[in-house]
């Protein structure tokens, strides 16, 4: 016996998609979805006017309109905003939900997420599989979109248990559709796993160039700094409205984090103040061995 | 009145170079040099005789031979070696040096190379201009050498009392002749500067990387890590051996710097720690605007 949802779902094909945050990693979904077919209609949901009218222009979505109302038409709804927007928008859809509506979303933490779908979706928490797209560039906004953001890169989703095996099949699918390759985790999982690979990275680069930035003479310094520089800081630079929400959101994990990088701190600065060449060499082999194993792979 | 070596420097075109170290830096600046037309002939100095054939293999140099051989014929000496071994070479070659032999160097630490060029020089000190050139790639070896490596980079010259104004000029247009453009510092000011810039930045990728890498789960971090963790960690892959030399070289400024960042770290945890939305958001914008701003630069 299938469920109702799972005999409602329309194909996978000319679906009529909203987007709700029309920026770059929505831009970009809403391009790589329409490009493969499986987006016909794509409709636009966001706060700012402009963006949107942008979007429009750009051929990203075709029209834009109300959370409510795209909440009425869609057979998808991916929610591409701050995580920190997302239980507020979940809390204004549920009202006006379909059965056969999917949700998903592009949120950089999804413990929370999934205890606000479990705690405000109700009866239509079977319907959303959170998602996370590990893709980004350094440009925002609906102008960065590009279709080919995804190519290559993995989306980690984190299914609820309320999601049938055909919901997760059809959300796995569509974020396969736009060349990502697809890997499953829990969602405390995820949260661990990105507040090491992805959000200490950012907290250290942010404190590291706060600090530079506050140096007397920060113009000197930043005149000759080199590519090592601008690649270690590029991160610095992320949106500090996302970064907040995203801290705020996994600050339990990230400082957990902190304390393991803090302790192999301690440890380098120890090996740095008694000065022993062989030590010091051994300390900083391991480091580039694994990053120069890294960086061979595809 | 002119000094003896002032009047006894040979014109700035066809000049036979000798290049001690024909890696990534070394193999460029012969490159560099050769295409302008300032190194007539090139002649290479190493410990490994497989990369002095790629090097000869490659056009990077004319022969290979010994650092006194060089040093008997050479009208400029480039030490393109770690910091730790520019000693060694100076005292190797200060008994068969000519009075006009123009000497440079492109390590990363230039207080040690100032100390060690007045202790162990002699009558030649005055013929050696420190050098850093602020450039580096990926790759190493001389395979990846590329004429056009310093173009649009900073070089920073460190003269010593003791040069006089011609060699300092001469020096300077050396580099210049590369493509980079010269910014005269004392070594102190260098070493502090690029404490900052530059070596503080590569303990932290390393220290963070080494975390990264000891984790039971590695693998599975490793394999989600996006573009914003590989551009992070990319510094930690350098050299091993060079980078324990600059870290002995200049400890004690770099772990003034690190206490800079201890400090900085310490008010992140506690606004992470303390959770309020604002001055975390206010925490994050210094950075990204920081940040912002110098990748607008040219």
């Amino acid at each position: 016996m299938t469920t109702s949802q799972d005999a409602d779902y329309p194909p996978m094909q000319g679906l009529t998609v909203a987007v709700v945050g029309v920026g770059l990693i929505g831009g970009s979904i809403a391009a790589a979805l329409r490009r493969c077919g499986l987006a016909g209609r794509v409709l636009g949901v966001g706060r700012s006017q402009e963006t949107l009218r942008q979007a429009c222009a750009l051929g990203l979505i075709d029209a834009a309109c109300s959370l409510q109302e795209a909440a009425l038409v869609a057979d998808l709804i991916v929610l591409a905003v701050p995580v920190g927007a997302i239980p507020a928008l979940l809390r204004a859809i549920r009202p006006v939900l379909h059965p056969h509506t999917l949700i998903t979303d592009a949120g950089s933490t999804k413990a929370d997420v999934a205890r606000a779908a479990c705690d405000l979706l109700g009866e239509h928490v079977a319907q959303f599989v959170p998602a996370h797209p590990i893709a980004g560039a350094e440009a925002t906004g609906p102008q960065a979109a590009d279709a080919t953001l995804f190519e290559g890169r993995t989306v980690i989703l984190t299914p609820l248990a309320q999601n049938s095996p055909d919901t997760r099949q059809r959300i796995a699918a569509l974020w396969e559709a736009t060349g990502a390759r697809v890997v499953l985790m829990t969602p405390e999982a995820h949260d661990t796993v990105l507040a090491c690979v992805s959000h200490l990275p950012h907290l250290l680069s942010a404190v590291f160039m706060a600090q530079v930035a506050a140096a007397h003479d920060a113009d000197v310094r930043l005149r000759i700094s080199g590519s090592g520089f601008r690649d270690f800081t590029r991160i610095a630079a992320g949106s500090p409205e996302m970064w907040r929400d995203i801290f705020l959101a996994n600050r339990h994990a990230v400082l957990q984090e902190l304390q393991g990088f803090k302790t192999v701190l301690a440890q380098a600065e120890q090996i740095l103040q008694e000065g022993d060449a062989q030590v010091l060499h051994a300390f900083l082999e391991k480091p580039a061995l694994a990053r120069r194993l890294l960086g061979s792979r595809p």
